[in-house]
């Protein structure tokens, strides 16, 4: 990490053999690097959103594997990959949406199913878990350049959720892009969602945007529509968590998104890498996480809901692709019809399960 | 108010000549009614959002104006209604959107201007601010039975913020037609939208739903469009705050339930007496309340947003009339096309501006 800057979003401590990483329940307030040595510890900093975003997730699951290779005291090689896939079932455990997060489990023990030895494991281990975190980063700004051509010279765009620097190593996916934009000249203001119940849009989105000096306007997930229809809207970029045959899969509320850009013919993109895509299965296929009530219930200390009233808590949800205008990629832009341009994807990935 | 019920959500209180109100801010957590003697208390309790929803706000304007009246020391009846004037005019300023406060205070000024002394006229302030306080509940009562026809015998209506009892002297607009159709013994399960930024929501409508043993689910506001796709919604009702000659103003965030709705092709109604109706102006006439940055940027004294971030707060937007399937008011139900129907409103209305 070149000197001076800030922190990654989540990287591995190599002499001390754990995870660095940001808690991002403690943003806007406080911005922490924070320690975790053991695989337990990781598993309660995702469950608890400490670590979230789709890439930052493939990222932690990766390290994660590594963690578990590192600290285990295992001589036999088989026994020693048994304990290590057992953390990673942990792991994949903790958040069912997003599939970054098995896939970066399931890249790191590919690597160490082929090797000859505990020793020679643990090392492949380390270094498969740094290359997916490089490669994130490589990963984001060469998609963050294919995002760009979609901005016009001047505009507003709405996003939802956090899919930024903190949701990766850095840089960011749907942010990624505006930066990318920003980059190459371009004027670009930002309407950013708040996204209830965990705020990750007026938390995370409006501070690291605020930091780079973008122009950032937090709204209410509601206003949305409003502001569309007032022609305040010119495009509008969202990450994702999974992308099956036929659906987006993202932080509830995308889907609202789409639908209502789609009815004021405001352009609705997904910036995701190739890692999110999930094609073998459909949108009926994948398991929508609901979390607890007291997500949508208490704010701090304000009660918001009386104790007795059901509370659906939905974390994401599925938008046809129908309602997509284009997939931004590191790879490029996918246009519709998307069975055409997904084959294309599959020819192009390297690396993928 | 019948012996052993629950304090209407406010009141005149005749013996010490005073406002009695439930302070809905405090809710879920505490119901209280408190006490407010002055005009400046009432005009702090208005912005505040103490007392508020439509129809409350006309009965609270035209209590304010009875307030006025009753405390005033003057004896000359041209300068006392002066007075009176100015009390009505500071109240008409807590709250430009919906068009009932100045409605209340309006009315109970004319009647006072017919009289000839300032007793008589004190005397007439109290007794029509009484008198629409009445007339709202009979207002809401026939509304809900108007409403009810609307739904099926078995479903599952989507409702935004609070047009309920709380919102009104009691029974409620929209949610006055759910327990209608509730009464006439329909089987109507509610999924109430939390209302942010100030969650009228979570806080108020499931309260008061849950209290009368309504079967109601809270939602974040962007989880509506996701359980349309899903099929878990037969209709939404909603209140509003304005009705111009081609918009519906209510809570921000019920255009976008409109678009969705649309999009689901689920019927979206909106109940509302006919106080709400401003038919000599057109959407582009209305100032939509913006609200303070606060509202969005904090939750009791947990931190949402960085200090330094611009925060759009729009209390209202609002919602074309074309996507509209009808206006339940208390002479009926209007359907498009409201240039017609909207005549009939006219030939009915009695003691409207």
């Amino acid at each position: 990490m070149p000197e001076g800057e800030e922190p990654y979003t989540i990287v591995w401590d190599t002499e001390n053999e754990c995870i660095l990483y940001i808690d991002q329940t403690l943003l806007p307030g406080r911005y922490e690097q924070m320690r975790c040595a053991t695989v337990d510890d990781l598993a309660r900093a995702i469950r608890r959103l400490e670590i979230r975003g789709a890439p930052a997730l493939g990222i932690a699951g990766a390290m994660g594997v590594a963690l578990a290779a590192v600290r285990s005291r295992e001589t036999d090689l088989e026994r020693f990959l048994d304990e290590v896939g057992r953390a990673g079932d942990l792991l994949k455990g903790t958040r069912p949406t997003a599939v970054n997060l098995a896939w970066g489990i399931d890249r790191v023990q590919r690597k160490m199913a082929l090797t000859a030895s505990v020793a020679e494991a643990k090392s492949i281990a380390v270094a498969e878990a740094n290359a997916i975190a490089e490669e994130d980063e490589l990963t984001c700004r060469r998609l963050g350049g294919f995002g760009e051509e979609l901005f016009p010279e001047k505009c507003t765009v709405l996003t939802h959720c956090n899919a930024g620097a903190l949701a990766c190593r850095c840089w960011g996916t749907a942010l990624g892009t505006i930066r990318s934009a920003i980059a190459a000249g371009k004027d670009v203001r930002v309407i950013a969602c708040e996204t209830r119940p965990l705020n990750q849009g007026s938390r995370l989105t409006c501070w690291e945007l605020a930091r780079d000096g973008v122009d950032v306007t937090l709204i209410p997930d509601s206003s949305a529509a409003y502001l569309m229809r007032k022609g305040k809207i010119d495009l509008v970029v969202v990450g994702a968590d999974r992308i099956t045959q036929d659906a987006v899969f993202n932080k509830i509320g995308t889907y609202m998104h789409a639908v209502t850009a789609h009815h004021h013919r405001i352009p609705f993109y997904v910036a995701a890498p190739a890692s999110t895509f999930d094609l073998s299965r459909r949108e009926a296929d994948v398991t929508v996480e609901e979390r607890d009530r007291s997500e949508l219930a208490y704010c701090g200390d304000v009660q918001l809901v009386p104790d007795d009233v059901n509370v659906l808590n939905y974390a994401f949800d599925a938008t046809p692709l129908g309602l997509v205008d284009a997939i931004v990629t590191e790879i490029g832009v996918l246009r519709p019809p998307y069975t055409e341009s997904f084959r294309l994807l599959g020819k192009n990935r390297e690396n993928r399960p």
